[in-house]
């Protein structure tokens, strides 16, 4: 394909994409597909001639559109949001036809330096403290990670490093192995799945400190369960505490677990995935109180901030903890000004070594929609939730399962677990919305999230309307067993 | 922006990247600036209010142009290719507006369906044996990693959990800790940094066996570190060989690694990450003999298949090796379909649970150009590699550094390093070309690497005519010293 096919074909493709998501209502939801659909659709081989984008298009529709959940149909309400916008995608695609790969300052100077200042102007907007900033002097900053998981991974790769290095400092005999398997790293019960494999990763053991009645991880449960493994000689190094946890929304109390981990010189992590987004909302501030005394933070604009998949945003205190966990320069990587102290090589930042120029999507949303625009988003969003909680409250068949703070509702029918499940599957199998469950305790509930931007009160009530009527064929179909 | 915005700028935004690429001779590959230039040009926060699509293009022009570098400039032969194409950035753009995140069969069955079946192509395009495919009743398969550097260190970590399990169901008092700090892992003196990387991660200590003069690793220096090791009470676990080594693309010895990685109950990985892409053409395979002794395999289509990054294939002989070391299971993750042993949930598969639909770019490449088309691509690039060669064998000041084999030229000025370094100083001064350096032994080296799709033999003559005349200036002024 040479430039003037793709000029016309590129063009194809923006008018097949506009049309896709100007008509993604009438699309169902979640797919009708069985396990194994696609591979008897299309040859079991590559094709020795090359085949037209027009050859392609038809193959789209006919062999990839039955088998995806739309997440951005309006009837999506599974998980938690995942960002797609138009600004964005106009930075995508710019991305791709610079193609470079921006592992090192020299590698394209404008992809890191570029970076640097849009995670400055992002950390702005959500309030974060200074000291997490680049500034032109500052000792912090912040990094694109692909996803959450790899912020936490390298939060805990960092601490473990640092705590490895001040205990062989002290005691030059000691390995690193011995060190490692007297480390201890904590999380909530209701911490993020990621988080936990980050530990198995690392070979660091992570334990579960109880959450309180409303899923928060409190001070006095961190205490209990420091006291215990230094009795038992084990070294804390790490705690990830959530803001906004997958399961409830439920933000951990870092007024109480910050200065814990800051007297115990154990790093402190905050994964704000979902909920850092709404800190761009001033209102919404009062819900990272405490950041302050973290040593990184994380949280995804690509779920609810409007800036496409991969665009986890992760800020240190000090950057020097993270590029010292695992800088490794052979000299087909070193470059002129690599040892000048002013420029950053984010490749000592991150588990891969490449890296797409994914500020740039930052740019667009940042300036596109500007501060206001992203405010009356997430506010937006909110306000949409309340509206499906009152739904909810309204309904004395229902109850709600956890403080509805931000975009997602937690509900369940009164009543069995047994009883939503199968609410759950109906909804499922109808496919007219989608969800996913979730279980708080011993109790297995419903999780309604907010999610696409283009949400408007109607889906709601459309979504509510659809829930409660199965609910009372659920119900009836309870009384007849 | 709303969708007919969309329709508009989208179509601008076409032609902008296709322009950009067409024109892109006319720009600097490597970029002037010095570090610290972006910052002042733009304002030090995200604006209130949003901005005009116009207004950003202008400062793509003037804030970020000026410091990319240009890694599909015709004159870029730095580091490898970074695959760019049309039908790529036609897939990436889709790839945008579905927006699904394929952590799960669930979570958009086409998005893992298509993925199996596209590494079931990829791998038959270049001859991996059937034992890697997933196909419809295997126990392979293939997954796409980000980078090669995941894919290292995901067959790491399995090796890891696999050895561990083993030893701890011989004997239940073991520790994880106790059996990780006895194992060991190799690689040799040539392999990527990315190895070493993934052996501080993994906290598996890594040993690299000597390579030989043509830094191929061979059985020999393997088997005598097993011995010293084993001696030592060491377990031994896992060996990267690699194919196309960065610094000289030397090709360690499969057929002698092989047998014993197999003998040990070693893990033996192959990091083919750019060499990968060649054996599409048949006539390349002798290169990969031995990959049939390997438990993992993985090379980048993002390098030099055309597919734009982040596109890392990566395959495995048993997938449940890899499965198994990660697999945790919330609640909001779980589907129906997930216990049938049907489906694939590729969550388990990578460090990220969030993923994007990437197996469409394969799909819209392998399709579009056809295994013809990727195959005329290679063979082009290999012949202009031989162009390259032919010069520098041809000036009696130059010498030839390691066998040139696919794409790379490794080449010096006979002489000094500091002689060589002041060549390589004006070649990225003047910025005309871009190379990047290597050590191999020694020696002090540049690296000529066909990077670029639209390269022609013009480019080729014009870059070593101006390294030539740079050469002769270098040669005067070392005289005049």
């Amino acid at each position: 394909m040479n430039s003037e096919e793709f000029r016309k074909t590129g063009k194809d493709m923006v008018d097949y994409i506009t049309n896709y998501l100007e008509q993604i209502e009438l699309r169902q939801v979640y797919p009708s597909v069985e396990p194994g659909y696609l591979r008897p659709m299309i040859p079991d081989s590559a094709p020795e001639e090359g085949e037209t984008y027009e050859d392609i298009m038809k193959d789209v529709e006919r062999v990839i559109m039955p088998g995806v959940t739309h997440w951005n149909s309006p009837y999506f309400f599974a998980y938690f949001p995942a960002a797609t916008s138009y600004p964005a995608m106009l930075a995508d695609m710019l991305c791709g036809a610079l193609g470079c790969i921006g592992f090192s300052w020299a590698a394209s100077p404008a992809c890191t330096e570029l970076e640097t200042v849009m995670l400055d102007w992002l950390g702005k907007t959500i309030g974060l403290p200074e000291q997490f900033l680049a500034g032109t002097n500052g000792e912090g900053g912040g990094v694109i990670q692909g996803t959450a998981s790899e912020a936490t991974l390298m939060a805990l790769l960092a601490a473990r490093t640092k705590v490895t290095r001040k205990l062989q400092a002290e005691n030059p005999d000691l390995s690193e192995a011995e060190i490692i398997c007297r480390m201890v790293a904590y999380s909530s019960d209701q911490s993020h799945s990621s988080v936990e494999r980050a530990a198995l990763i690392s070979g660091v053991r992570m334990k579960k400190i109880p959450s309180d009645e409303n899923f928060t991880a409190r001070g006095e449960a961190l205490k209990k369960a420091l006291e215990e493994d230094k009795a038992e000689g084990l070294i804390p190094v790490f705690l990830c505490a959530t803001l906004g946890t997958t399961s409830s929304c439920a933000f951990d109390n870092l007024m109480e677990l910050g200065p814990i981990c800051n007297a115990e010189n154990m790093w402190l992590h905050i994964d704000a995935a979902y909920a850092g987004s709404a800190f761009i909302c001033p209102e919404n501030r009062y819900l990272m109180k405490g950041v302050e005394f973290a040593d990184s933070f994380n949280f995804n604009p690509h779920k609810w901030l409007l800036v496409n998949f991969d665009c986890s945003a992760f800020w240190v205190k000090k950057r020097s903890d993270l590029i010292c966990a695992f800088k490794i320069d052979p000299v087909y990587l070193q470059h002129d000004h690599q040892e000048s102290g002013l420029v950053t090589d984010y490749r000592h930042w991150q588990i891969p070594l490449g890296r797409r120029f994914r500020s740039l999507k930052l740019w667009f949303v940042l300036r596109m929609y500007g501060v206001k625009g992203l405010q009356d988003h997430i506010r937006k969003h909110m306000r949409l939730a309340q509206e499906f909680h009152e739904f909810v409250k309204n309904d004395d068949r229902f109850e709600i399962c956890a403080p509805v703070i931000l975009g997602l509702v937690c509900f369940r029918l009164k009543g069995s677990n047994t009883l939503n499940k199968s609410l759950l599957q109906k909804i499922n199998t109808s496919k007219k919305i989608h969800l996913v469950p979730s279980c708080l305790g011993d109790k297995f509930i419903l999780r309604f999230a907010v999610c696409v931007r283009t949400l408007e009160s109607n889906h709601i009530v459309f979504a509510w309307k659809h829930i409660e009527e199965l609910a009372t064929e659920v119900l009836k179909e309870g009384e007849k067993q």
